[in-house]
């Protein structure tokens, strides 16, 4: 367990990621719980009045609003690898950052930091390419925090261009030996026991690591746990992480 | 004609109007000849990598860049009126408006007006709930001045909401006895003679107004003359434009 | 009440108004009560996974398969009116049910009928020229029965065009003393009481009509009663108008 | 050479390019040429209208309507590989063979063939996944032959499936000794000189096949050459290729 004096942890959750007549995460609970909310900004989600409603709501809580950039795959909900070409990439980025930015200020906020989602979050963490072109995108939008998995091509360009690259963990989903997550695709990438995930998530919160699939312990520097939004239940799955957090002596607080 | 000592006439076009694999506009060409550059910003045209492209081109040249605001129609190339409730039109148009401004400022420069683009602009001279939406986007965006057709309830709700509301007339469309444009689908609505779009470029710029449709004279005030940048040639046309409103005496500089 | 003898009602839904990742309608529950499914073409929802999907469970289920073709429109899911010149529209109609007609097909059935959804529903009303483009996308899918409203220039441009014309009718919407839809942004528009949609349901199909806003009586001929789908408890809500319908001693059976 | 007596060749190009406001393919000229039309789908270029009225033209001239599906990806070209799910894959080229049927079968025609294109068609060469997605794809709209590389995964799939699977050779791009194509974005990828491409047109129609980049010889078997047509000049050159093949003896034919 973490000493009470020092340890922090942010929660970020996924928000805003319906689309016209379409919903799927239940923003307003989500807020009530975490401290950074990944915003859809309109690629594979996220139309522009949700953008504008969840960067109002987000603002008056004190909650942190990232840009949650993606592949433009409005079919595919950004979950589908892409070969961009890094030029594209990183205009693509900018453009995201920037529609979102103007939300943010609106409710007198701005946006705090980057965080890509899907495939696009994936395939950063072992492409350099594609992770230099996000990081490109981010500099071309003035530069913020980039949050990401330990380890990967992406917080290393982060830190390469001088952003703050912050780490994070999945306290629902299974790593590897490696410290990578499961692809989705396999059996037991996703942990679905909450009492499970709430037990991880202090874990890892509090520096000690998960258990990967093959047994072995691997350490975890996470300074922002993920919950999911997007899952039915996610919001009072959050609460929970949250208090027991909190009741392991953790402060939660933004990164930023 | 003007005296010397006073006129000023803005010169604005139609830029950054390709899509991925397509272009239309000969952005170069026009960039050497306009004063302020209305930039396509994803919804009806204009791709990441392009806007940033122009945006570039277009500060390093001390060119104005402004936000080309429209209906989300690629298909139909934002000609087609849609009925888009105020709220949603409001985002979508400050969405645009962020999305140019990171590229704008990424240059060294800023967005520094809005002008409607196609059915939206044509929709916004008569539909006060639109126009007011239009604003409302403007202003979500952090407020800049408006360009639209004098008398138009575009520029009567910028106005009333404090925004700088610029006239601008069209030297190659024809004019109703009303001040308004003849309809596209209406014979004769544009004016193809290069010689008669120079002289009436001079005219309206000089504040000799326009000859309407109907034949009768038309009183036109016009801060900015738009020229036409999607027709072959458009470039020549804008050039000899430029020369003959300097050689009238007139001083072509951006209205910002 | 209609005689035992001889009156057939069928029942139709909008089936598979997901896109992606987001889903809208409970296309299974539906397909257990409907006999005919208007299966949304990609134009405001329906990925082609999703049309593949319902087009097998409905000819499994002996459903007749319906186009509900839309404007192009998934930000708006097809609510928002649109000038769409004629031989666009045209054009765009006859896409979505040849796009559709290929799973129908492989599911050993075939496109029955064509329902426009929506803003295009609703324009085709009172809108002669959109009317006649439906119809002309229609004719150039190689023909095929219109649902729509009574009295509707979509109806009257399919029986001038030689196509089947059937009549269709709203349990749970308001109508006005001229026997049209009240807009659904207008108070009292949608019958949100479950018992009174059944008993106008009944009422409906055994030729009683409806009472109007208004509060006058509204004769209806309708050969369709239309059950919403995307709504909170709408396949329960269908089911029981079905078992009324068939407690009243009417058929209910598909119109081709 | 090949001998007066049999060989026969077929000349294909991509058509119906461009999308909406945007043009891109000189079709007109083009289909003068070619016996075999790739015409888009929607997915990468070509909306409906374009669709129909290359189908109108293709149909009068006698010149085969292909279907040339690819990924969704208007922003991209569909030049962007994409890790689409096989269902998803399969689903999406169904829908859009389905759609250009529609106007094939207006026009007295119907789609005779499928051909991938842009990343699709080079991802088929190798990925079994994708090829064998995409003739799922196929069958499941009845079943057409497939036009492809030679040794590729895709012609592999589609023999296995019992489709008719067509090779075909490209006169303006260079191959690897292993009989693959240069990627595009490699140096001399793209043979730009027209003498060139005419002489190893005719050398690959007559079965002398083509040296490679390394300079070695490589067989080609190929039923089809391809011609681009969405560079300037294109459709002359399209016609000089013809004009030699047939002087050398050749008779330029569809291959169904």
């Amino acid at each position: 367990m973490a000493d009470a004096g020092g340890a922090v942890v942010d929660l970020n959750a996924d928000l805003g990621e319906g689309f016209g007549r379409w919903q799927l995460t239940d923003d307003e609970a989500l807020l009530s719980v975490v401290t950074s909310a990944n915003v859809a900004c309109g690629f594979h989600a996220g139309d522009p009045a949700t953008m504008r409603r969840v960067c109002e709501r987000a603002a008056a809580r004190g909650v942190r609003i990232g840009a949650q950039v993606s592949y433009r795959d409005l079919a595919g909900f950004g979950r589908r690898s892409m070969d961009v070409p890094s030029a594209e990439l990183a205009a693509e980025v900018a453009y995201q950052i920037g529609a979102l930015d103007v939300f943010a200020r609106a409710a007198g906020a701005s946006v705090a930091y980057v965080k890509p989602h899907g495939a696009l979050y994936n395939r950063a963490v072992h492409d350099a390419e594609q992770a230099a072109a996000v990081v490109e995108g981010v500099v071309l939008a003035g530069g913020l925090p980039v949050l990401g998995l330990p380890g990967s091509q992406l917080l290393s360009a982060a830190a390469d261009a001088g952003l703050l690259a912050i780490t994070e963990a999945f306290a629902d989903r299974a790593y590897t030996a490696l410290g990578t997550l499961v692809p989705r695709r396999e059996p037991g990438a996703v942990v679905g026991e909450p009492d499970e995930v709430v037990t991880r998530a202090v874990r890892m919160a509090s520096g000690g690591g998960v258990t990967s699939a093959e047994g072995t312990q691997v350490a975890i520097a996470a300074r922002s746990l993920c919950v999911h939004g997007d899952t039915p239940g996610a919001a009072q799955l959050a609460t929970r992480v949250r208090q027991e957090l909190e009741a392991a002596g953790l402060r939660v607080a933004a990164f930023v």
